[in-house]
């Protein structure tokens, strides 16, 4: 009874859902809480759409409905990933192969179907079929219908033949994709869906250990670089007792969230059993040259969960920190210190006293300026209901906006306008005409550490 | 039984594969030359994946298997439509919803269903039914499968409510989504996938009509924008017998390819009745404000085909050219003249006479400083295969790639290379601590025209 149970929830028996169960449940904690807060935040700051079954998707690791800014968050951090993957000075190739494929040799337990519904019910109508006829002629219709993918590996071992052309046969060379994939939700409703990232790595046998080592090392670098709290990212062996299929060696790139430890990306190495398997077995259509010698190549696969992902950097640049303010009142501040490459909000706009034609004019001009560089801007001089510059401000923290520029009556006679770091909450006083490039900078210098 | 036939192709009768066959009928003709001359070198050229299957499927405008140039060239164009949409000074949110849905209440005909194998086959071996219950359990067991999303209006229209909140219940604003949807086969194999993009815009009943024609206006010309023959996109008025559902009005932008006309973009104007529909008929969750006024919004779509944009921009940018060289030796040069903001490959790197280990390592740095200045270059210095610097510019040339750099011997000791461009043909010397920012004013350049 507790499987059935646990297979009708979404999350069926991640930490993460045990944990929104308990939360529901009124027990207390100070782990509980955080997350509670962090849900909230996400859901009132429109990175999360609201509803108890979309966060659940959500701190499962799994796609859900985001907002606006989790949407924006979830290109910045799959553009950075395509860009470390695809950009390094390693032959990698980015390609796109198809979401849903016929081969029913792989089709395993529990896989999903893609049934044209139309097709099955003219089976059903056919009434001069006896029962065992119909039987039959349902379970070869599901047979050959089409299964969306789980992952992306396989669609690579098909893709590395073709490929093989642009590096003339020479190990050693990448094929990433990134997109959605589909795992069954074993009967209880929508099929899990997961914006994975997948590099497959092939190379000579005798690398693909220290190959495993380097993109294990590569990535938790990658994951680290967004970091808030880097130590919170670490990589592990996988036990020799939990390899998967022909996997030699293993290790998962984990985030530790406060209810837990959760893998955000998987390397195998694989051997090379799955591409003589995917070719027939045809040797000479996969040998390679490297070094001066000839070998079917080894398969290194890279397989990360950016659903996941943007879960773990918003849990792990949301601060909550307690201030004074000047009267000795006691202030909660809660700020998404989110890498300034993957806010989605770079700058808000905003108009301080004296909300003239004029102000309104110069924000635009400055919002005109932001977009063609690519600078991504909020609006907020364009919001109707009046706020004082303290709820903005706590507003823009929440959401993660980097900075705040106040443009005022004195901006016409002098252009100096305020801008004020999410950071250091500091006010700076600069000319409308070193905005954009000071922005600019700032960005580009926190992408290149 | 031609009906038959067609159902069994990937195309089901689009001009472009009733075109493919007569070519491989080896009927001849200036159009089916061209589209096999066109099909030939994107397989030669990465940008499609080799096999007849798979150049249908890019022939009809669907997803397809896609090579490194390719999956590039989509994503450049998938960047630019987002950009467009989403950093216009237009309110427009960027938006992800789920690509399965256990909505019930729209399936229509033909609908996909995503089967879980397992469920299935466990009502099948329920051998204590009757042959009437089993009909029943099957057919109930699909009509609760999730569908596949064929678009992304009804994820829009649903995500409209979350949305007020951002715009203070103002109108008008918009709801972007890009992203793969599904469409039935009609039973003869895997499901097509369309990369769509979509543009939901919600404006006040009186400015839908000038809001359609100002979306018409500004998609026309974006495409326009890349194009090398500008005149081959237009966009035409949908003639009232053809209007879809509740829409009062229809633009289409058309592209003419060889064999025909075919849609890249379909822009509706749908009134409200679906968004009502949605919301189960509340107005009161629904109304806005725009000039004083309450009202329920009225719906604009604009749905785009970004695998057909693809295959547009490849047919609207390759030029046969034949020209004499000195030897009075006809040549036949095929250029893909793609915009510089599309082109997949920026700049490619080679050596020239002279490949010492020095050159290799002012290459190394040379695509070191590209690939952090995000500029996508081919490094085709890595290439063991001996080829001339013709048979290279050729090969380039096809491939689409802007600027070709040759590091030589004389680059060591006066830090000159020389550059050869696509689109002119000529070559130029410059120094090498000029040539990244060269190629970057270039590419700005061309995006703000």
């Amino acid at each position: 009874l507790s499987m059935r149970t646990l297979n009708t929830t979404p999350c069926r028996a991640t930490p993460a859902a045990r944990l929104s169960r308990r939360h529901r449940s009124a027990s207390s904690g100070g782990d509980v809480d955080q997350v509670g807060a962090l849900l909230q935040l996400c859901v009132d700051r429109h990175y999360v759409s609201p509803g108890q079954t979309n966060t659940e998707l959500f701190q499962c690791g799994t796609s859900c409905i985001y907002g606006p800014l989790g949407t924006e968050l979830r290109r910045n951090l799959l553009e950075q990933w395509w860009h470390s993957v695809t950009r390094s000075t390693a032959q990698v190739f980015g390609i796109n192969t198809l979401s849903s494929s016929e081969d029913t040799a792989t089709g395993g337990r529990g896989r999903l179907r893609m049934v044209e519904s139309d097709c099955l019910r003219r089976v059903l109508e056919q009434t001069e079929l006896s029962r065992e006829q119909l039987v039959q002629k349902v379970q070869a219709l599901i047979q050959r219908s089409p299964s969306p993918r789980t992952n992306f590996l396989q669609g690579a071992l098909e893709q590395f033949v073709p490929s093989l052309e642009l590096v003339n046969r020479k190990l050693p060379f990448g094929l990433a994709e990134s997109g959605l994939c589909f795992q069954p939700s074993g009967g209880s409703g929508c099929p899990a869906e997961v914006t994975q990232t997948s590099l497959v790595w092939f190379c000579s046998p005798r690398t693909s250990s220290q190959w495993l080592d380097h993109w294990a090392r590569q990535r938790l670098k990658w994951w680290r670089k967004f970091a808030l709290s880097p130590s919170d990212f670490s990589s592990s062996d996988v036990p020799v007792e939990e390899l998967e299929g022909a996997a030699s060696r293993g290790v998962k790139i984990i985030y530790s969230f406060p209810w837990g430890q959760e893998p955000l990306e998987t390397l195998w190495s694989r051997g090379h059993a799955e591409l003589l398997q995917t070719h027939k077995g045809v040797r000479s259509k996969l040998q390679c040259r490297s070094d001066g010698r000839k070998s079917v190549p080894h398969v290194v696969s890279v397989t990360g969960n950016m659903d996941r992902g943007v879960m773990a950097f918003l849990s792990n640049s949301l601060q909550q920190l307690k201030k004074e303010d000047g009267k000795q009142k006691l202030l909660r501040r809660k700020v998404l210190k989110l890498h300034p490459v993957l806010a989605p909000v770079k700058v808000a706009l905003d108009i301080g006293r004296g909300a003239t034609m004029e102000l309104r004019q110069v924000c635009d001009g400055l919002l005109q300026e932001f977009m063609e560089a690519k600078i991504s801007a909020w609006p907020g001089y364009l919001e109707t209901l009046p706020t004082s510059m303290e709820e903005l401000n706590a507003k823009y923290d929440e959401m993660g906006v980097l900075f705040t520029v106040v443009v005022g009556e004195n901006t016409l006679e002098s252009g100096l306008l305020q801008v004020r770091s999410r950071d250091t909450t500091v006010r700076e006083t600069k000319h409308i005409s070193e905005i954009k490039n000071f922005l600019s900078r700032y960005i580009s210098a926190a992408d290149n550490i």
